[in-house]
């Protein structure tokens, strides 16, 4: 069977979600289509608004016939460790190629800049590290440093968020000499920030917001979802309680990190250069979690940056615990959260090749990320009534989804 | 002025406390009443039902003169540390008695006790190790112990909470020969655990435990509080949206131990013996504060001493910030809370001949004690919305209080 992987967050899934599933099913020719999806926190930092189940759910029934997990150590990581993640994982269950989506829908380019960044590797690393010093956050500095080594014309955009990932999959498969065709699709016209409905196609932020502002679904929401979206969000926010969002694990944070001293919040991983003062100082003043947020940042740190390390705190994960990751020459299992029955298929027929194990369920495994992963999923669900956080987290234990079997 | 020193809870004043008051008083012959308070949490391991604020208040309305406080590392203990705690304190400002409620209302039977221990100390300390050793609890061995050395017919019932903690205070001020005269007055008719209210002199669990259950004020609960303290329990509660009660914190603390490693929990005060898989284990299954303590209990761990525990996981106090207490030879400053016209003129006079500062404000201290305190404040605060959580904190970093002044 011919397989294509796709590097998803699904949160929610949407008609561009749809599309780009279509798209690369066509261009890859794959009988097989296999995502590897985030769990319950996301690579901008934040708690996906229904939990894994639930988007797995949605996927299979639009057509993804596996859903691995992308574990929580490297799903809440900058784009070079979340494409290591999720590359890594989709070439222990065997995969032919990887589509993503990008602006031009061509791998050239891609390809071009990997070369040109090899070729100029000092003088990039130079260049970055002196507008570290002058105080640029990481996204920033490492734009003008891509300008100061002259990425050509019809090479592609580096700081738009979708083409820094597309590189990074890109980069870790060269790299690593792995055997899987890089491949990328067209993307829809929806910028990737657009925070208002304006199309079919919506970006998941803008119908995240429209929704959470509403605190139910809305029509806007409803034009951009596909119906087994709409009824997955609508199932969820009846069991949680509601969505999650950060303003729910406010006051959490805001207990943790008032009687927790700067010396243990130093420990997480992410908080560096004094941040952990900050952190400590700028919580008391705030009673919601953007007014936290417009306290916190500063030129150095972006957005993004910062809720990735309130991720950390949330979900108390240690900087020594994701030192290994560097490292790291092949993910240690494969998770699986849901398939088809092709997708059952699938794996029967790759079982035997493959080098780690397929976990289908946490208690099957004793790796240290498997303990990380249950602190995720605590973390995730500790925003909830104690009803809720207790039935909800049951399903953590429980097989993967399988549909029609 | 002659002083007269109490040691108190106040949670909440009843009439029994203003008996105490009253009686203590003319026994004494004291012009200036002090009283020593836990702040908000308790010697069982308990939040406060209201704060240290409110019951300060009261306990100057109903004609104590000065209120300190007993820092949190005191009173959070078994007898032997909360007494050293806060005769300590009431030494440090000159105190000339000090009187506290038992049974007989007869302080002999306590120096009988106290001379008998000494004498048969080893043959005591080898009984306690004895029975602990079979998986008593140190209350059931410490009973056991005492049998075994024969305490007289007319000496006390060291079995009894008030008299343990009466014993307890005696054997500071002997120990460490302290200027201070211990007195004893009579409790009146109302047994210290009792859960029903029957007559006008209650106990505060059973006034607590008809408030909390209604989660109103009650006509048995007015039944046995002066007005101050009526008035004061609505205010707060109208504040804080609500009283204080463990099933409050309950999401907090499951969050806090669902995530944290056992080797984690286990840097907390009183986790000992493996107790941080059990307590990690059994929070799991439970989804009130009372049926994790009924998983959570054993032979070995009594209710309060669980309790105790519990209270520093959510106070993040850890065993090595403790360990100095035993032995300290002078509490490091005595924190004013309240005062009244003769208060004031009171510590005026005293100020001078003091050995350690007194604090009026929580931003004058920089000992760890203190920031434990803060600590401590933001853990008790932490299970209210935001908005009263944010307000009510406030209060502690403002001066004493200080009525008709």
């Amino acid at each position: 069977m011919k397989s294509c992987g796709l590097i998803v967050e699904y949160n929610p899934f949407h008609f561009g979600h749809q599309y780009h599933l279509k798209q690369s099913k066509e261009a890859s020719g794959a009988d097989c289509m296999i995502a590897v999806m985030s769990g319950n926190f996301l690579q901008r930092g934040e708690p996906a608004i229904i939990d894994k189940w639930h988007r797995t759910q949605i996927a299979l029934s639009q057509g993804v016939d596996i859903v691995l997990e992308l574990p929580y150590v490297f799903a809440v990581q900058n784009s070079d460790l979340f494409a290591k993640g999720a590359v890594f994982t989709l070439h222990e269950i065997g995969i032919d190629t990887i589509c993503f989506g990008s602006e031009q829908g061509d791998i050239t380019p891609f390809m071009k800049a990997y070369d040109h960044l090899n070729s100029q590797q000092e003088y990039y690393k130079e260049s970055l590290h002196h507008f570290l010093n002058l105080g640029y956050s990481f996204p920033e500095a490492s734009r003008h440093a891509y300008k100061a080594i002259g990425l050509s014309e019809d090479s592609i955009d580096l700081t738009q968020p979708n083409n820094i990932l597309g590189f990074s999959y890109t980069k870790t498969i060269l790299d690593y000499n792995l055997p899987i065709a890089p491949m990328t699709i067209q993307r829809t016209k929806s910028g990737y920030h657009d925070e208002t409905i304006t199309h079919k196609i919506a970006s998941a932020t803008s119908i995240r917001k429209s929704i959470l502002k509403q605190q139910e679904m809305t029509q806007e929401a409803e034009g951009a979802l596909p119906p087994s979206s709409i009824d997955k969000l609508r199932e969820y926010g009846h069991k949680a309680n509601g969505w999650h969002y950060w303003d729910r694990y406010f006051p959490l944070l805001h207990y943790k990190l008032t009687t927790l001293s700067p010396e243990e919040i130093r420990t997480f991983h992410g908080v560096e250069e004094g941040l952990e003062f900050r952190l400590k100082h700028t919580i008391k003043e705030a009673t919601t979690f953007e007014e936290w947020m417009n306290l916190l940042k500063t030129k150095r740190y972006t957005w993004t940056r910062l809720q990735r390390t309130i991720t950390h705190i949330l979900t108390n994960t240690k900087k020594e615990e994701l030192r290994p990751l560097h490292e790291l020459e092949r993910v240690p299992y494969v998770r699986l959260l849901g398939m088809s029955e092709t997708g059952r298929k699938y794996i029967k027929e790759q079982k035997k090749k493959m080098n780690v194990p397929i976990l289908t369920n946490m208690q099957s495994g004793e790796h240290e990320f498997v303990t990380i992963e249950e602190r995720s999923v605590d973390a995730y669900f500790s925003c909830l009534p104690m009803v809720q956080r207790k039935s909800l987290r049951k399903r953590e234990i429980g097989p993967p989804v399988m549909p029609h079997m």
